[in-house]
């Protein structure tokens, strides 16, 4: 019913993730309304971002800059490489500020199922890095999933032979969790792994 | 953490409703991983959207041309006029092809708390089509909360004068509703309102 620009625009924000048909609509009307403070700015800023922003080549992140800031960063420990499977995981851990050394996005996991290889990922760069710039550790900060997994196996094994301390993430029970809606794994996990106090 | 690009276009789409900053994350993280499906297209169509989509000055619905395609529509009927609080109403009832008259956008609801009064809303507008184009009914699609029910009670007060029919939609169990998930207030009204099979 609405016209075709409108439709347009609402088909074209129902496929951004967590978006139905029906939140599209709310979404488009809301733009609509409010033309000047957000659907104006926000077409902008999208403009922009499609412009300046590049994936780093040296570890995967986004930014506008390549290399990134954060492979420029002079004061970030060089010795230590925290893998991620995408650039979420890696803002993710930034706004912990727990980490402060060099990242490497493998830009998703190996899965069998939806047919990603070792190759479809930068695993080989990560290789490369490792073998170049002297890394001390490599920290797999991948997905407690069955993809992630395998995916920090993989990898685990082509890094032993280099002599190499290979760590990835503690598991167990997560701060502020109640222990009775945790999931079995994540418990026997917890159990298993439990430490002195 | 990211660019000051990224961030700015991840706090625009915050603004969006339904959406949160984490959710805002993953949505522009996601459009700029499909930048020649998605993110440039989206930024065009906002553009062009901006530009082209106006206020129908004689209803209030959204529409590239103004008096908008449903005024301007020869076939639909021309003496019922159905009154509805915002554009998505209008959407709604288009959509299930239920109705086939005219429209009338007020643009919200009567709301003491939100300060919203009669003449922020377009009811003298109302008044005036009702008086000029010769109504013979106007149907209050209005909200079955607090505002939209006084909103409806305000304008059926107007009306009531000039002799015309006003009717509202009828209440009652949602179809595919389960008796028992209802709330109670639409359960007694439809049990006051019950029909004859």
């Amino acid at each position: 019913m609405p016209g075709s620009e409108i439709e347009n625009l609402i088909a074209l924000i129902a496929k951004l993730p967590g978006l139905g048909p029906r939140s599209a609509r709310r979404a488009a009307l809301y733009l609509i309304k409010h033309r000047g403070t957000l659907l104006d700015p926000l077409a902008e800023a999208m403009r922009v971002a499609s412009e300046v922003v590049k994936t780093c080549t040296t570890c995967g992140n986004l930014d506008t800059i390549d290399p990134c800031e954060l492979c420029m960063d002079e004061e970030r420990e060089r010795g230590v490489v925290c893998v991620v499977e995408e650039v979420g995981d890696l803002w993710a851990l930034e706004r912990t500020r727990a980490f402060h050394g060099q990242y490497h996005v493998l830009g998703g996991a190996l899965s069998a199922l939806s047919g990603i290889r070792p190759e479809d990922l930068s695993i080989g760069k990560l290789l490369e890095r490792v073998k170049g710039d002297g890394f001390h550790e490599v920290i797999l900060a991948l997905s407690a999933t069955v993809e992630g997994q395998t995916t920090a196996h993989y990898i685990a094994d082509l890094l032993m032979p280099l002599g190499i301390s290979v760590t990835r993430l503690a598991h167990g029970v997560p701060m502020g969790g109640e222990l009775h809606y945790l999931d079995d794994g994540t418990l026997t996990t917890a159990m298993r792994l439990r430490q002195k106090v």
